[in-house]
């Protein structure tokens, strides 16, 4: 086990959150040359340079501040077509330099910087940072959740708490809007029980509010977080979508875990389901994510 | 033919942009309610409130302003059960108090209140404002779309003029992102073909890049005048879902029809495709709309 301290955490997220609003610098003079970019460059190009930019200039931030560190990073992982497999004790930045790819290069609002710092194989430290926006989020493990608009010099502690929402947590999906996506696989065994899991939702005698998709897992977990979603679930996610947010939403009082799992949620998997807090401490599994869970079926993926 | 001139429709524009951030007020105060109320109330109920209160506001305002003018609803029209059918030369206000009413309960930012004036059978005026993300949309026939952040006191030509977006709308749908709703209808001859369409986009050879939901047709619509989604299409809309949104797109340089339809635009019609304008005048539909349609199943709904 590495031994870490309050105040290695607080030193650390401190640090996490200076790199995510300077990164989010970098995706902003990015975004203003897109919007003035001439139409013969390739948009899909804009934001690979991009993604690597700021993947780049995490990595060696990190690496500087921290050399005994490791680090994932999505851009590095697609290149080298390594996976984060090798996760052990010592911290680890798993980085998404740009989550939410698509929605940039088109203007889409939510797109975001997502770092997350794994300790002991767990998900300890997540921040969120949707420049566009301008919404921080950050949290740490046993130091709670919260969000910052507009944020220049943010200090830990610094901003709103989060708690997910006033009202409580719906006991039945009847009452809950969901969040998921469709993801762009066309694998049949891949897509076809994603389509099935949709239809048993509509079509199910207490069906749901409705369902949202916005693009992004670290913005969906963050909205979660911030109460405005009640349920989400995805499959096909990768250790850097879901590391931040999954602190996020855990210090805010909600509930992450893997598909069809008691267990400890585990970045490694690549499923995902997660349901809000309501301010009351939970020690089981939440009705909402059973009831979900009756309605779904495994898809099988390749540990990260 | 009703006949008006360019001073009516000014007139009746910087009227509706007043109503609509006016009931922006109402709308606010019922989420500042709702954030505090307590978890006995049932959400469904406070939004009902809210709608029929936002309703009664902008019926008795434009009754007030314009007694020779018609009005239509969604409240009143789910009420009385009447729909839109008896549309005729006169000018009619067409009205969706809380567009994304299930986002509004649940605190996810996307809602609005829609004014649409049809005249001639035509949608001429449209005005949106979200007043979480406090972003004021607004057209009018021959005289250009505009956005309008932070609005407060807001006269005809202030904001930002839309025009879609800089780049070129693509010319295939596999590099457009897209955006549809599910809709809550488990009826199979509705649903059965929705879902049937999702399939073909992902595991069409060119696919799409994403597809979105945000659960309201208005701001989708407004999304597609910012240029922030290419294409949008959405079966089981009714006329106050659409009226505002298709004036604002069809000002910014997008083209909105029924699906599968050469005509123009009938708001009457239970169907919408919209593309995003980019600068270029088209005397033709887009070959994206066109392109989206060869992977579409027709769906009957009674008019409005």
């Amino acid at each position: 086990m590495f031994e870490y301290n309050d105040e290695n955490l607080k030193g650390w997220l401190q640090n996490a959150i200076h790199a995510a609003l300077e990164a989010g610098e970098i995706i902003s003079a990015a975004l203003q040359k897109q919007r003035f970019t001439e139409s013969k460059e390739n948009p899909a190009d804009l934001v690979t340079a991009t993604d690597k930019a700021v993947e780049e200039f995490l990595f060696n931030h990190f690496k500087k501040c921290y050399p005994e560190h490791k680090f994932v990073g999505e851009e590095t992982s697609a290149m080298t077509g390594s996976t984060v497999g090798q996760l052990d004790d010592v911290p680890t930045w798993i980085i998404d330099p740009v989550d939410g790819t698509t929605n940039f290069v088109h203007g889409f609002p939510f797109f975001c910087v997502a770092i997350g710092l794994a300790v002991n194989k767990t998900a300890t430290i997540g921040v969120v940072y949707n420049p566009k926006l301008r919404e921080l989020f950050y949290a740490s493990k046993g130091h709670g959740a919260f969000m910052v608009t507009d944020p220049i010099k943010v200090k830990v502690g610094d901003g709103v708490k989060l708690t997910g929402a006033p009202l409580p947590l719906p006991d039945t999906l009847s009452h809950a809007l969901i969040a998921t996506e469709y993801g762009s696989s066309k694998v049949p065994s891949v897509l076809d029980p994603k389509i099935e899991i949709i239809r048993k939702i509509i079509t199910n005698p207490v069906a749901g509010r409705g369902i949202r998709s916005i693009g992004t897992a670290e913005m969906h977990m963050c909205l979660i977080a911030q109460g405005a979603i009640d349920i989400y679930y995805e499959a096909g996610t990768h250790a850097w979508d879901v590391c931040a947010g999954a602190v996020i939403i855990q210090e805010s009082g909600g509930q992450v875990f893997n598909w069809m799992s008691d267990q400890p949620f585990d970045i490694l998997e690549r499923t995902i389901i997660a349901v809000r807090g309501d301010g009351t401490v939970r020690h089981e599994k939440a009705p909402l994510i059973k009831e979900l869970e009756s309605l779904m079926i495994y898809i099988e993926y390749p540990r990260d």
